[in-house]
């Protein structure tokens, strides 16, 4: 059988470099070209033993978009959405990483005959969420990393309609450096980072918050939300701690977390607090979830651990991919 | 000047080891005994150069408490109380490192000997908060090192009546491996703390909750509060990140700190988000306030930082003990 | 095709659950018991996904040897010959990560009806370099962490008679803390190793070395040797760097290398320096050949790089095992 | 008494800020201007609490020189040798802690005004070994990192001739990342760093080998040295391990170094291996010695350890300084 001929935009970042290796032991992918143009020209060891291979990036400019049937855009936000349209042009369709397509975000403007090649919509890709309307999809947008693991947390209660629309969803979450990329910067260095653990984004001013806000409410579920990233000193990783208000005592909650998941192959719900370490170097979020006590108003603490690169990034992204081609959805993906 | 003769029992811990160097180096006190019973008879170095010193473990039994004018028990919770009447018994004042004497704690149960031995009350002491009350002190209750961290950034709201009292107090915190104290155990060793973080006590149990909410009624906040306490991969250093309900908007938040804190040595307000790195090493709380954005209802987040063991432990109790002998508050301690 | 069915002794240690996971991947090996007497009766995942497994730890005087056409002992020193001597009763082959059976070290006594059951000898698993020996074999002894890098660095030169015998082989080696084991000890604590490096087995008195020397006096290298182990703060892997004295000026050191590792699936040859991150996980081994400029005398510097869990132990114990059964001798095995 | 003005050129690096840090707390220096075009106009905290100040970046082109009786240079490898000569027109002392002037060297070519600006010579500031040479002098020659922790190591062999002239001195060494400086570079961010380890410099090529061989040839050793530097994951810090061929056995080898640093404030001889965790943060350099067991030519093995940003860098530019201005030679320096 021959297998679908796929190319990367952006893959010198982390998300693009994990993006290459999932997609060079995918049995139905295969690697048309990896695009990048910090480092045009240069060669790169995609996996390893037999099945490694030397790929060299071209500029995103010499990339033969006609030649693969899907492009995943990494590209920085705001420079994705030119590429998204000129690969729509040449019948790709796409899996955009960028948040140029997400909900809550403003569509960067486009000249008009990159604007009219773009679809009248993206579906987002919150693959357990939205699975049945990718199908036919031209271009896919691919969640945030944070917004993978806080709204699969809240789903089962958002979509139940069970969040207080008077209280505040309090998320604090933590991420690991490479959520930062990979171009050098002085706070990023190895001396910054090890021993440190630091907020940002503070007063509720990540940029995440709207892709968060607008899911949620498309769920019917308006209740303040007050989002706090920090960056903890390890690579990979994202622990996002929820505390939601309730509209009523539920007897047992994690019963709807299970209850939604139970086909989901990526999603595990466990009754251990999860950790990073359960977590990196695979496609799978893992939830716990606990009735909060000594408080008065009914509230639960829903916890959502996930790798910032593979489930909040590229994995998904092949995830998505494989529901487009109507793949497994499993397919070249760890658990 | 004679120095005035202290002596630590507990010394072989991460905090009775702070304790020691603190007091090794301080003009005042100096050190009459250093009691462990696991490392009884055996040396350590304390200090280094000039400064430094070689001192000898006694056994907690054989500690000689009637040598020192003022004891300070870093014991486990519940070991603690005995030891701290004992020492009263021969006069010593006592700085208790334990939760044996604070707020929402109970009180170990004593032998009756032992018990009339004690104070009516002991003090808690949160030195910023609680200081015109120490002087007189037979025994201070030093406070937890989450406690810390979250009572010294929610006490200006707190005091002047701020926190809405139908909303829900969220405190998400970290804390670094030492926290957990210096015995072996297995989810303690190099390899399951580095690359990884996670929540414990979840479910808004973790026992210094009481602590906390004792603290904050006798302020008059009678709030919900959710604490979820997270391990971090670094060796000291708390970090606490808090979205507070306010009873109204409030045009200047950060001035309220600003003013309560303004005389106090150890108390940095900053409009930047702390770090670890900021606070390790010295006795400073670093507290940063911003308003929360893209909210209905009013709130603030709070954020402040402290190494669990100086301001959280060893650094506050020294601290309180400049306090309880009428020395100049700072001595012997780092800023 | 049935499997073939294997145990693992001392089944909970860092290596056995390398071993557990290997095994629960090989398309040719199925677990059929795994012994550790302390977790005796707990239970543990072994993998995840499709692919998972959840095993329960059987007591080792419980182990049903005879289940197993093959048992790896991973034991600790002394306490694993005795069990291979029963194996062995029963008929199963056995591969031995204790150092019990390696060249350099005593046997430990066991009482006469078990010697008796012990073959005449055990051939050494350095599998690139013994790999005719282990056909028939009973028992395999599988390399020690250190010995595997630094003899597959040194064999090039010790097996053609190049190493100067009036000169001194120096060995520096690092090796991440999971080389100690987990069993809990205070100096394995994550606040005694995060920012930390220190040299240990000082004096050239290192256990490791005695195996090392005996096998390059097997390859007629009797030179001096000096090796100097240290402990890195990283959870992973084993990098040794080697100053070799040579019996003349090789003008292409590194074709050697080349030479004899081109057929090998685990070896790679490389010209740049190699690193950890190079070799965690997998059970490849890197290694890099330089001259060294700026003596008179003349001289090579060799860099080793293994995962000590895999290569080092249990990836080099599957090796061996598929080389006993005359499997593809990557089955199984990460590169 | 007054306060003595010393200048800081190249200010900003790690080098530079830990000399600010230091400067700051000296009983006899006073800062007079801290220069860096990097981050001209820019305002820094050195130190905290009481001693804390604010300090603005000049450009170096703007420095007032002649304000300063004293400058310390941190400009980078060729950069600072203009502005030692242009230091010294002015009649400042200079202590440089680039490579400009260090034995084993070649002097940066200057213009004839500058070049006749320059004293005849530098003496080196390996303080303990070149003490009386420092005095009168106009410009010190700061030592690198290495070969502070290598020097001081070799010296009790080398000045007594011990080493085998015909062997060769074999130096593994590893250093924490601040070592290679604070510029963003791809290599030194976090996630390249973390739980990873490699040699550089591979080859014998390190720029310090030379600093190191002309020192030891001053001593009247000169056998052959290969020297190996490692990148650890740790902040700060550099361990040297050195296996050091003998002209004889000796019969207690640790009392030579027991006997030449006897009288050094900044030396300490231990019979433990030393660790990074003993040095960070002090002034001093820890060394152990031992006998080389197992082999048949008598060699020893020499374990240092410093901080490379203080004894490596900043410290021992202060502890020069001292002895330049006749001040007690601790002075401002943590041991």
């Amino acid at each position: 059988m021959h297998k679908i001929p796929v190319g990367v935009l952006g893959a010198s970042g982390y998300a693009g470099r994990e993006l290459l290796a999932l997609l060079n032991q995918h049995p139905h992918f295969e690697i048309a070209f990896a695009a990048a143009n910090s480092r045009r020209g240069e060669s790169v060891d995609v996996g390893s033993g037999r099945t490694g291979r030397r790929l060299t990036f071209v500029g995103i400019d010499d990339a033969p978009l006609s030649s693969a049937a899907l492009v995943f855009s990494a590209l920085p936000h705001g420079a994705s959405a030119p590429w998204v349209a000129r690969s729509r042009t040449v019948g790709a369709r796409v899996v955009d990483l960028s948040s140029d397509f997400r909900p809550g975000n403003a569509m960067p403007r486009l000249e008009p005959l990159l604007a009219a090649a773009l679809d009248a919509s993206a579906p987002y890709g919150l693959t357990e969420d939205t699975r049945p309307s990718l199908g036919g999809a031209g271009i896919v947008a691919n969640p945030g990393c944070y917004p993978t693991a806080v709204l699969l947390g809240l789903r089962p209660l958002a979509r139940r309609g069970l969040i207080d629309p008077d209280g505040t969803i309090v998320v604090n979450a933590a991420s690991g450096a490479s959520g930062a990329g990979n171009n050098p910067r002085p706070d990023l260095m190895f001396g910054e980072i090890t021993e440190n653990y630091r907020p940002y984004g503070i007063g509720n001013e990540h940029r995440h918050l709207a892709e968060m806000r607008a899911t949620l409410a498309g769920w019917g579920a308006r209740s303040d939300m007050v989002f706090t990233p920090h960056l903890l000193p390890v690579t990979r990783g994202i622990l996002a701690t929820m505390i939601v208000p309730l509209t009523e005592e539920l007897p047992d909650p994690a019963s709807l977390w299970h209850s939604d998941y139970a086909a989901e192959s990526f999603v595990v719900v466990s009754g251990e607090a999860p950790s990073l370490r359960d977590v990196v170097h695979t496609n799978t979020a893992r939830i716990a979830v606990r009735p909060v006590a000594h408080t008065r108003r009914p509230a639960v603490q829903v916890m959502a651990a996930i790798d910032n690169l593979v489930k909040g990034a590229a994995g998904q992204a092949v995830q998505n991919a494989n529901v487009l081609f109507e793949l497994d959805e499993t397919s070249g993906l760890p658990s």
